[in-house]
């Protein structure tokens, strides 16, 4: 029997016998449709299989678990946490318990209506109800899971119209990765297997329900290949069995060198993103094809907060989002001026970034501040900033860094002194920047947002790919619809990146987490 | 046996004996995966089968014949022609042959430059590429079937920075299906079946290659249902073979009221739309089902010249955008003010109009002018408008056309009165309403463009879906693009709305044609 004239069914019964023939049967199942259990004899059996270990995956691998469900977890990559882990720690909570302890009003209206601004109307507001009505639930799950926020008045994100995002002790995603990871590992029945990467589902004898996956242990993620979904051959092939179902919690593509151009070809191959390399299609990809819809697949997400003086997400968004942009202002180097609403959300900034980047390229627009512009939470990243690389560069004096920065020195004392009478007087500056509820810049921080004596602290800016907003269409359930029935197909479940819908256009910051935790826990109760 | 235990493969072995069980096959085989050509038995076998009867699909096949293949046309609707029979006929040929009789300086890049303007930067390059260079040849090729285009200079469509595209004699898309139509009968070998449904792809036994279609002859389309694609039963099955491989052209999806909602939550099921009632999605799903990868699938062009008072496509666009748009004004009913270039791209001109449709629901933008403000070729059209149950209304003077659209008089005669001055004094108005090359709409047209003797006529404006820019990826040969290889599929092509890439987030107008004539053509000659 010739490579060329094997079936896929042939293939898959010499899968289930071992490892022989690895190559082999990776290059011929490369096209083929997914296994039904009629294909493949399974290795091993569960209630639950959960692919990816991100907030989404975790929390629907520990409810699941909690309702004593033996449960796989699969992660590809050697370690727990996905882009998670390195998520920055804020998560909306819209009318939360913490905003009435810190007196703060806001609404589930409020924050769909924000979340509709950002996305340009084109979200599915079943979803983000979906959120209102469970985060203070998924937030709740993740304190029982050992998560520790910070107990201070909810931090004010861009886009968002009131202060509603609580941020982890560690101002890291990993204060929820961590403890949940311990969580799950600790519960009777739940295994995670990392460097196991999922290949393909397997289907029912009729086609119609999910009932397991091939995946390959001993697998190595590759980030020279140019599509490690397609090229990486490496691992040996194994069918496990899923009673009650899977949940797909595979992250998004925003390193997906293949995929990611073919929605927005100006994100040319070797553009950084602040993810992590594993973050490509392939699992999402293979739910196309057992009939999962499409929704909203060409929204990259390009974070306007991240530098060009590091790889990666970097330290850059925390100094900016908490410090440089609240604070601060933003500048055009060509001639020191503000350019946009530093609080704006994420499409909005990144788009004005686009305008001096594409006229000028590689003259990056400069975020400034002073020490008392970060937020007193982030004091301990300052140095991680200056440190790192030079992603945040210090001065004495503006007329150092205009030299630095080859800005026009007049113009940006100009700029810096004007912002911060705006900003004392309690005036709209000319790009209205968002005042809470009301409030002022002023009120928020006593004096002068930056201080005229110094030292100025710098970072240059460019968007980076950060979350894409498309992926498969669920429902509120977490059930996957099918285009061939607009139902459910039964045995699979999605939660976070991987879906899509919720944030339409653009994703509010900090709605991540939300939307990860209230759907892994929706999954997890749900299958 | 009973329905719920059936295996796919046992359907499918049932269905290739004939009618018998046909809704129980239907039903059963909603979610399976394609079938293999070991699942099915083939009743009939082709060289060529195509998918869709619109240019792209005539084209193929007409190229297909002719090259000596024996071609099966599948038509799922009674008609043949889909949306591009009732397609305004305009199509763009940049830096043609006509343009040079005409004296009219035109270039590639340009052309591409105006369709990356239009379509937000993410076009796929080389598919606007391989518009340039064969256009003209996919022109002469309609001409050979027996398309009659209009010779007169090249018509000027918004968005296009050129007058580059040619109108058919009977300024509609049938001057080119029509005879198209009749080339394929004439052809050896060449069969068209309507009311015959492509169901899903056959697969070769190792699942890489599509070797034919599952169908369904003596369907009918049921308008009244929600999804079509996932309710209808009804019909007998039948296997065709097609040894040289599948043209998918089955068009876009702007009449799918479940997949254009998921895209965009805004357009509600009962929504109209210019496409003909089967313009769905289903087609295209269930070639993402094979792997063919979705780009784009989320821009859905609403067209800013159709009517609220006449259904689907109509007589509005003709009469506006070769007349009221081109040389008179819109106004908005609420004080008789221009609020956008009429000449505009599609996305530019919808989305002003929704500005005013959002703040005052109902209330219709109107776009106004006079006899002359026509172009000379549309003047048979204009009875039609006034006939065909009012879609544009006539008035003797401005103050009874205000009167009737509640219009504040004076406000609206003042801004005829400047349009008109401005366009004498050939001064750029507040919009920057295109000129073209330099010459000044009062170039084009001699007098007043409104001319304020009257009578004047107008219509009422409201965005209706009429393009799906997104689908499914191919190369630059038609080749539909795996995303378990990213390499093009066996024995798949797809041409024409199905595709995505080429129009990125908006396709300009007239350029529907062009791309759906070259695709189709390029498929016919590289299967």
């Amino acid at each position: 029997m010739s490579k060329e004239t094997m079936s896929r069914r042939d293939a898959l019964r010499i899968g289930a016998l071992g490892t022989v023939g690895v190559a082999m049967l990776t290059a011929s199942n490369a096209m083929a449709a997914a296994p039904t259990e009629k294909d493949v004899k399974f290795d091993e059996e569960y209630d639950v299989i959960v692919i990816g270990t991100g907030f989404a995956g975790l929390a629907a691998a520990a409810k699941a678990a909690e309702r004593g469900y033996k449960v796989l977890i699969l992660e590809k990559m050697g370690r727990v946490g996905g882009n998670s882990v390195i998520n920055g720690g804020g998560m909306a909570v819209p009318n939360s318990s913490w905003q009435k302890k810190y007196g703060i009003e806001d609404s589930g209206e409020m924050f769909i209506k924000d979340c509709l601004k950002a996305g340009l109307g084109i979200n599915h507001v079943e979803l983000l109800e979906t959120i209102v009505k469970r985060s203070q639930d998924a937030l709740d799950f993740s304190i029982k899971c050992g998560a520790k926020w910070q107990d201070v008045k909810p931090a004010w994100f861009g886009g968002h119209s009131a202060p509603r995002s609580l941020v982890t002790d560690n101002m890291s995603g990993s204060g929820v990765i961590k403890p949940m990871h311990e969580f799950v590992e600790k519960l009777p029945g739940c295994k995670i297997m990392t460097r196991t990467k999922m290949d393909d589902f397997v289907m029912s004898a009729d086609g119609t329900s999910v009932v397991g996956v091939t995946a390959r242990i001993n697998y190595r993620f590759d980030p020279k290949l140019l599509s490690d979904d397609v090229e990486n051959k490496t691992g040996e092939k194994k069918v496990y069995k899923a009673k009650k179902g899977v949940v797909l919690a595979s992250g998004g593509f925003s390193m997906d060198k293949v995929f990611r151009k073919i929605q927005d070809p100006r994100l040319v191959e070797d553009m950084d993103a602040t993810n992590h390399d594993g973050a490509t299609a392939g699992a999402l990809l293979k739910a196309f094809q057992i009939g999962a819809l499409p929704v909203h697949i060409d929204w990259i997400q390009q974070g306007p907060w991240a530098s060009p003086d590091e790889r990666g997400f970097g330290v850059a968004p925390l100094l900016t989002q908490q410090g440089l942009f609240k604070f601060g202002v933003a500048v055009d180097v060509r001639n020191g001026k503000r350019f946009m609403n530093e609080m704006a959300d994420r499409k909005t900034r990144a788009d004005a970034e686009y305008v001096i980047l594409r006229e000028a390229p590689k003259m990056y627009p400069v975020a400034i501040g002073t020490y008392n512009t970060f937020e007193e939470q982030i004091y301990p990243i300052i140095e991680k900033g200056l440190a790192a690389g030079g992603v945040m560069k210090k001065f004495d004096t503006l007329d150092a860094l205009a030299a630095n920065y080859k800005i026009p020195a007049d113009a940006l004392k100009a700029t810096v002194k004007k912002y911060n009478e705006d900003v004392k007087n309690g005036v709209e500056d000319e790009f209205k920047k968002q005042t809470l509820k009301g409030e002022s810049l002023k009120e928020l921080k006593g004096g002068d947002p930056i201080d005229m004596k110094g030292p100025f602290y710098a970072i240059r800016l460019v968007p980076k790919p950060h979350h894409t907003m498309g992926g498969l269409k669920i429902n509120t359930k977490a059930q996957v619809i099918s285009a061939n029935t607009n139902k459910p197909i039964p045995g699979l479940f999605a939660a976070g990146e991987v879906t899509g819908g919720t944030h339409g256009a653009s994703r509010l910051g900090s709605c991540a987490i939300a939307d990860c935790l209230v759907c892994g826990l929706v999954a997890g109760e749900n299958i």
